[in-house]
Order: C-alpha cells, then structure tokens, then sequence
C-alpha cells in the first residue's frame, strides 16, 4: 500500500476533477477570518491561495502540455510567474475566483481528454527552463500535486489563525508544526 | 491580517460545519490508489482519516465538551482512543464513512447550538488526562484545528502516492517535503 505508485492518467484526472468542488466546500461563504487572513507579511491567504490556482490553468499547466506536443524539447517552457495572482484577483470576490477556478478546470480538463493521450504519449519530453528535460506523465502528475500542496498550505494557513486559541493542544496538532516547504 | 486571532465561536463554527462536504468532495468515488494508499507501514490511508474523524464525534469533542460543563476539574475527561477506527470501519465502504463523518458532525453542531453558550462559558474550565487544565474555547478551536490537522494529512497521504511521478519537480512540491508533526 505504501509504495508510490506510477502515472495513471485516469487516476490523475479523477482528482485533478475533484479540487475546484474541494475548494468550495471549504472556502464559499467563509468568514474573513479563514478567507482573508495569511501567515503574516508575504505570505498567502486562501484568496490568494485560489488566485494562484487560477494562473496555474490559465498560464501553466495545458499550455505547457502543448508545448510538449508541438514542440517537444527544442522549446523551454515560459517560466510561471507566482505572483500574478496579485493582479489578476484583484476586486474580484472569493466567490468570483470559486467560479472561475471551477469553470477554468473544467475546461483545462476538456482539453486534456480530447488530446486523447496514449502511453507512449506520456514519455515525451519537454524541457523546463530550470529543471531541464520532464515528460507528458510528470508535468500532468506534478499539475495533482500542485492542487495538493496548495490543499495542504490552506490547511496550514487556516490553522495559523487558531494558533494561540487552541491552548495547551498545540502539542498534539501536527499542522501548527508545519512550516512550510515550498521552495522560494 | 496575519496575528492569530481570538476565539470566536460563529467562526469556528463555519469551519467545523463545511469540513464533511469537504471531505466528500475530495474522496467520494476516489479510486483506490488514493482512497486506500498510505505512507507506509503503520500510517493512514485517507479511509483511516475519515474514520479517525468518526470516532473523535464519538468519544472527544462534544463528550468533552459536556464534562467542562457538568463537572469542570473535578472530572478529567476519557483519553481519546486514537486507535479506535481500525475497529469501527471494518467493512465499510469509505461513501459508508463519509455519510456516517456528516450525520455525526451535523448532530454534535446541534447539540452544541443548543447549549446557547455565552462569552463566559468559554472560560470554564475542564481537565485534560495529559495537559492539564482546558477551557471550553480551547477545546472547541482545537475541535476546528484538529479538522485542519487531518486534511493537512489527507493531502500529504494523497501527494505521497506520486512522490516519483512528479519527477524532478518534487524540488518545487512543499507538499513531499512535509515529515508530518504529530505527536505520537
């Protein structure tokens, strides 16, 4: 049970599906507590947490896929920028940014299934202009996990509110441990 | 935006009530791989988790919760069997689990509405077997961050599973970098 696993497209797809519904059953109607409140100065709310989530479909996670299929390695992909958020959210509501992570997804995901991928699709390569040479399965894997490390920051963003409020149980809630561990 | 905040119960309340629909979002008709995979020997898998949640609706919060006010001090609550899932969930579907997290959770809200507790309840205090002594609000804020401990997990367990799918970009992925912080 305990070995990671390799690539499944469908299994990929089945929870790359489920996040924008996680999102809103988390974060519709909050109050501003756990909707506006970060870790401190330059650090990420759940609004913003959903902002950059939005980027992701809009500049990162089909459009480098395609750059793969049409161009293989010969075209590095464009570096994402993970703070254009900070533009595009602005005014916008946290009910706004739901839809249009939701409505974003869904389309992202559309596209994905008309590529109608097959395993020999998935080892093709593309280039990162850090990383250097990925394929097809480790860009749509690593589109998951992203979902899931910002799933993980927001669990830890909410909880920094109650830091103090929880009392002597600080010891015993693992996520207040949490320090963070994405790289700058 | 970024002091962790007092004790608020409508707040804290708005977390505890979405955490069911969170969960189902996320794991209802999930594949195996994630609904079953764990991060290895002796850990849990995020059909552990919802059952965890199950038994702490049982036996932690809202039983708690009425030894503070029926006896105070005098009386230090049960030591919470964090084991108790293993048995509970035997044979059950995880759709079985989540159904059975939602009615519990809906029930105990309802039971603590109808406690009407006012501004000077939160201070009364109980006594924790290990901690020491507790006060009403810490026990309800560590009821909503305890939520949040769990789902910091479930995405960690879930990240976990594509640990060498992501390939290179596990250098970027906060998420694998996460050793959980539990105390044993």
């Amino acid at each position: 049970m305990s070995t990671p696993t390799k690539f499944n497209l469908a299994d990929t797809v089945a929870l790359l599906s489920r996040t924008p519904a996680t999102l809103d059953a988390l974060l519709r109607g909050m109050p501003d507590l756990w909707a506006q409140s970060n870790e401190g100065n330059g650090t990420w709310s759940a609004f913003d947490i959903v902002g950059h989530l939005i980027a992701g479909e809009r500049a990162d996670w089909m459009p480098r896929l395609r750059i793969i299929l049409k161009d293989g390695e010969a075209r590095p992909f464009d570096p994402f920028d993970r703070f254009a958020q900070s533009r595009e959210s602005q005014g916008k509501s946290l009910e706004q940014l739901l839809d249009e992570f939701a409505r974003l997804r869904k389309e992202s995901l559309a596209e994905l299934e008309a590529l109608n991928l097959q395993p020999p699709d998935f080892t093709r390569r593309g280039r990162h202009p850090a990383l250097g040479p990925v394929t097809a399965s480790q860009l749509i894997a690593t589109w998951a996990v992203h979902d899931l490390t910002h799933l993980h920051q927001l669990s830890r963003v909410l909880a920094h509110q109650y830091r103090d409020a929880v009392g002597p149980w600080s010891a015993y809630l693992g996520v207040l441990k949490c320090v963070g561990h994405s790289a700058p």
